[in-house]
């Protein structure tokens, strides 16, 4: 027995996600009730040379998009990527969550050892079996931008606790 | 075919904990170089209502050992929870990455669907399968606090880029 790569991947990302659009939420509520301009949530950095929070967004959905999708061996779906407002981040989202529901798991499981060659946008190179493409790569770096988003948020004192982050497991 | 219980939790574990002690180096370099107190940077928090950088580390490790621990049914190490110095934090992870490096795969493969019983220090209680502890729960509250100790740490100004917190893959 062991566990199943489809499940190791879409649902926590459909988790995690549906969470992070939730915590997006209470950011909205917290500016319109402050009557501050979601734009300065949205462009607060942790420190200046750190993404701000609205590219944070963006890559959390990157990282759950290719991961899936490559494994999948689907296209993948294209965004603008100048999203700027909640609204439009929470749309990004939901495209995310919907292309990711549309996956099967037997789409995924079995593409554990599928060699996959990912070119950064740096232009470097690096081949990952599907495993270490979800494990050593892709679940790190979107728990990295699901976390310091939250985080960017719980600096501007947006009131959010740990639940926020965590959401709900979902069946799938 | 998929995903080995063992090869998605022990040497991820590693992987990132052996991360976050090299990251806790280049803070004592930083603080040493700009004659900072090392407790200055332990101490801080991204908000009044969240952990200091060291509670952030001391939570990294206690979710590697709960889950590790607990799927392969052994005893968990105990530590003194008062470490308050780089050194100290980084002897916490070492311990840890020794206990984890003393479990055999198949001590922990065969447990995705192991009941496993956690009773948190609220009080309350929560049922896990061995698969779902670990996916759900154990795997997004270590790299939570893994990210989030990076984030304080970069805030303080601390030189670090993503591969500081991404490490390198281990072979196990």
């Amino acid at each position: 027995m062991a566990i199943s790569l489809y499940k190791s991947s879409v649902p926590i990302f459909v988790q995690f996600l549906t969470a992070l659009s939730a915590v997006l939420d209470k950011a909205a509520a917290h500016a319109e009730a402050r009557k501050i301009d979601p734009s300065v949530l949205l462009n607060t950095r942790l420190t200046p040379d750190m993404f701000p929070l609205l590219r944070q967004v963006r890559a959390a959905t990157d990282h759950a998009i290719n991961a899936s999708g490559r494994l999948a061996g689907v296209d993948l779906p294209t965004f603008s990527n100048n999203e700027a407002t909640i609204p439009e981040l929470k749309e990004r989202i939901a495209k995310t969550i919907d292309f990711l529901r549309g996956l099967k798991a037997a789409q995924i499981d079995g593409a554990e050892e599928k060699e996959i060659k990912i070119t950064f946008p740096s232009g470097a190179t690096r081949e990952f079996t599907g495993q270490s493409l979800l494990l050593n790569n892709s679940l790190p770096n979107f728990y990295f931008h699901c976390t310091t988003a939250y985080d960017i948020l719980r600096q501007c004192g947006v009131e959010l606790g740990k639940r926020d982050f965590m959401g709900t497991p979902v069946q799938m």
